[in-house]
């Protein structure tokens, strides 16, 4: 399969085959993400891999007990990371001043385009991939529980496996939903309408608004999935980590 | 080229032949972005492409002059973007609660996969491409000149076109400077010389070292090119443009 169709064929797989990840196969994906740009080469980035099932089990309430984090042979958890830059620095009579918002932002871009670079190589070798937004949401308890010093944040995890199944290419809305030509555009509500309009008469989103009792889809969102109270509450806690691992000291 | 080298082989393109970017490629390379996950296929990001010139030299100061803004034919910016996602939900008589850091963030990391598979379909089709970092520095710059409402921020851009040049590639931190297996690893001094050795050691390293002026590498980080004094005027700069965005209110 050519590298367009691969990342054409992208769905997430949340189910695996019992088949390991061979360490070869597994240097290959990670050495897709060393490849990746990062902002003046200075990898502000490190990746955990979780092979031990006894860790994952201690971590799966982090994620919400997605089963696929057990599941999978092998976990990634993608982090901004500062630390060894600065470590470096301090040894090298340097002093480092990454202690910010600018930082942690640069950091987690690198932490990301990686995270992407392994997730095309794994796909490419025939394994499937799922990330984790959960990743963010419990930084706090992860940090803890990895021993994750100052200057680390843990941004995105992708569990990866041979996919025990393959699903449905999930829909998108289309280009003119995303791209905009020279300036930004804002959107009529008959351009909206039209956005969303396949996406709102899909057989699975008229199952679904049936199943949650919702007037439609975008009440999902609102009610069920994404909150104004969880994403308050897991917002604090995220301000509070970037605080606490030393990304905010730019307002001092 | 499989998929694997294409990734091995990325180095930054910088300076690009006249040759344009025919449409096909540029709708197929798109298209690549809009496969990339997405948090609960919100697709909650948006793309700019500036293809006119005169468009391209007035945001050429907002990125530090960098000339390859002008030169490349396609120049793409990546958003975090709720404001289609919170347009709509409005419409369909759904309260969105999405103007808070947790947003912002899942936002972000959907332009970033988005960007990276941009960036590699692009390198797949024999294009060139550059990341850069800017666009996060003077993001309320680009707002203003871009005209995007509140729900959006520009996170990355890249540069796309046909490589007028292909340079070495440039060296990364062996595999043990990024990768902790089960537990974050805090790395001792020793570690760190091991770790830094080979870059320290380069030729390009050491002419650097020699133009700049400084005792070593990483004082060319600290004093140079990313100074603690930048980093917190940009800080503060982003983080008002988090709070005029609307990203900011959980702390309300």
């Amino acid at each position: 399969m050519n590298i367009l169709d691969t990342i054409y064929q992208h769905r997430s797989i949340r189910k695996f085959s019992d088949k390991p990840v061979d360490d070869q196969i597994l240097e290959k994906i990670l050495n897709a993400g060393f490849r990746g740009s990062t902002t003046g080469n200075m990898q502000v980035y490190s990746i955990i891999v979780n092979r031990d099932k006894k860790k994952l089990e201690a971590i799966l309430p982090f994620h919400f007990g997605q089963k696929m984090v057990v599941e999978a042979p092998v976990f990634l958890t993608f982090n901004a990371d500062f630390n060894r830059f600065n470590t470096w620095c301090e040894q090298r009579n340097a002093t480092p001043g990454y202690d910010n918002l600018l930082s942690f932002l640069t950091a987690a871009i690198d932490a990301i385009i990686a995270a992407q670079n392994v997730a095309v190589a794994a796909e490419a070798l025939g394994l499937g991939i799922c990330y984790l937004g959960t990743t963010l949401y419990n930084a706090d308890k992860l940090i803890e529980f990895y021993e994750m010093p100052k200057g680390v944040v843990p941004i995105t995890s992708i569990a990866i496996g041979y996919p025990l199944e393959i699903p449905e290419l999930v829909d998108r809305l289309p280009a003119n939903g995303i791209v905009h030509y020279e300036k930004y555009h804002q959107y009529s509500s008959t351009e909206i309408d039209a956005i969303y309009n396949e996406k709102e008469n899909l057989e699975t989103t008229l199952k679904l608004i049936n199943e949650n009792g919702t007037e439609n889809l975008a009440q999902i969102f609102t009610q069920k999935r994404y909150t104004k109270e969880t994403n308050v509450e897991f917002s604090k806690r995220i301000l509070a980590v970037l605080e606490k691992q030393g990304f905010m000291n730019h307002q001092l």
